[in-house]
């Protein structure tokens, strides 16, 4: 059976406070055998691959430019897309359910793609324009209620 | 010298009240030669198609299929991506400013591109999401914003 | 009725030769009250353009890069992709038939996605890879084997 | 250090011949620790990632679709664009090496872009249109020809 995909999307630059729950987001993720998909680059996106890769899980990196060495160094799997803010639309339809931390308009645009199409969206401190955006608290929250609701 | 584009952005399908603004927002644009640009579907975008076309003025849609025929009625160039949501991003680089008119989650995405980009976006009864959004509550007041933050 | 949309494919940088051609294609195209649409840079598709002008036409350029300022002076609608090449399955998508003139492998992309896509391919000294590309001798002869193809 | 993407390229429907081909391939790259990089769906692409599973190599497909479920059953990495064609830009970019084995259209549409962007193809029975396409006979000597170029 196909891994599960849980996208984490946030800025690339981002606060401590963000990096480390970014980090606590991507350990609980390969603690449950999913994949984690994200943009590839730095701040929130690398924060939840090096936390992936402490635990032994996969990461993809959905990348904006043109060079596979644009990834930061947790990627397993880079994807060059060379489509610039076109690629949020591909993290988004790559991933079963989106874990938003914090983030800017990069971030939303996202997060408004998603909830377009349907996709379960878990917010730790994000943008708050929607009901249907899940808010949690905590990092261990989030992974657990964006794998619940992927296996429903 | 090149023309402006305006984009005018909102849901596919909306309320009679967001029509009419969105008519009367394609006919200014139009009575100030600028090109109209939208994503070439129904609802504000076929209003404003409309409205531009009453005045004499150029429409262009960026359309998600794949299909020419797609476009509403009132388009005059119909672009055909075959890329879904992933077009928001053409239309909102296609364009110098955005108009947004009420809307949806697609429209949130395009907002928050434009944003990202750093484009003027004037918003008409739309998503509140950051005080860079320049709120009027007019057709008039709209392109007249718009036209002054783009010839800057 | 909206208007016929004809691609021109070929290369950025072209010879004397590949210029005369493209320049006197848009003319033909402009004469026969169709639009011209391009990738809206230099060499093919500014020759193209400025031929399209001088008759009076309407030229689409449907730009690789992130700016609007990419396009050559003769394009009345540029369209800006952001998506490097993948914006030539846009330029393919957007044209109901194609004229292809000389080209590398660009064009050579442009020409494999519309036999794929089954859009009428004519082509003027060009890459002979398949029986489907409708060889011809003039820009006279490509343009209304490329109307009479799409009017059927 | 970052593993070396293969991309394999070919039609989705293809005879015994090509998918023999395919499938040694799949195992080759798989053999040499090399992720497979293809389009996901079924032909050539499946029988490629049949092939790396059967070596227990990683295979990632680049979908056209807008499903996840589009892809074979072979594929662990599952990247699901929504852009129809304008994939194929993607599976190129995001591999370091091509290998063509038979093919249509969509096929000589990825061998274009990659000669474009001064990518290695290696030829397999697939189109003859440039020398730039280093033709072999075998799947042991394609990915080895790549893993070589790769690695220069």
């Amino acid at each position: 059976m196909r891994s599960i995909h849980i996208g984490v999307i946030g800025a690339g630059e981002c606060s401590p406070e963000a990096e480390k729950l970014a980090e606590e987001v991507g350990r609980e993720i390969a603690r449950n055998k999913a994949i984690l998909v994200c943009g590839g680059l730095g701040g929130v996106m690398e924060a939840s691959s090096r936390g992936a890769k402490q635990e032994g899980g996969i990461t993809v990196g959905i990348l904006p430019g043109i060079s596979l060495s644009d990834a930061n160094p947790f990627i397993d799997v880079p994807i060059v897309t060379g489509m610039g803010h076109a690629r949020n639309v591909v993290v988004v339809r790559s991933s079963d359910a989106l874990i938003a931390i914090q983030g800017g308009y990069g971030t939303l645009s996202e997060i408004a793609i998603a909830l377009k199409l349907g996709k379960p969206v878990i917010g730790l401190r994000t943008w708050e324009v929607s009901k249907e955006i899940l808010t949690v608290e905590t990092p261990h929250q989030a992974v657990s209620k964006a794998l619940r609701l992927v296996s429903q």
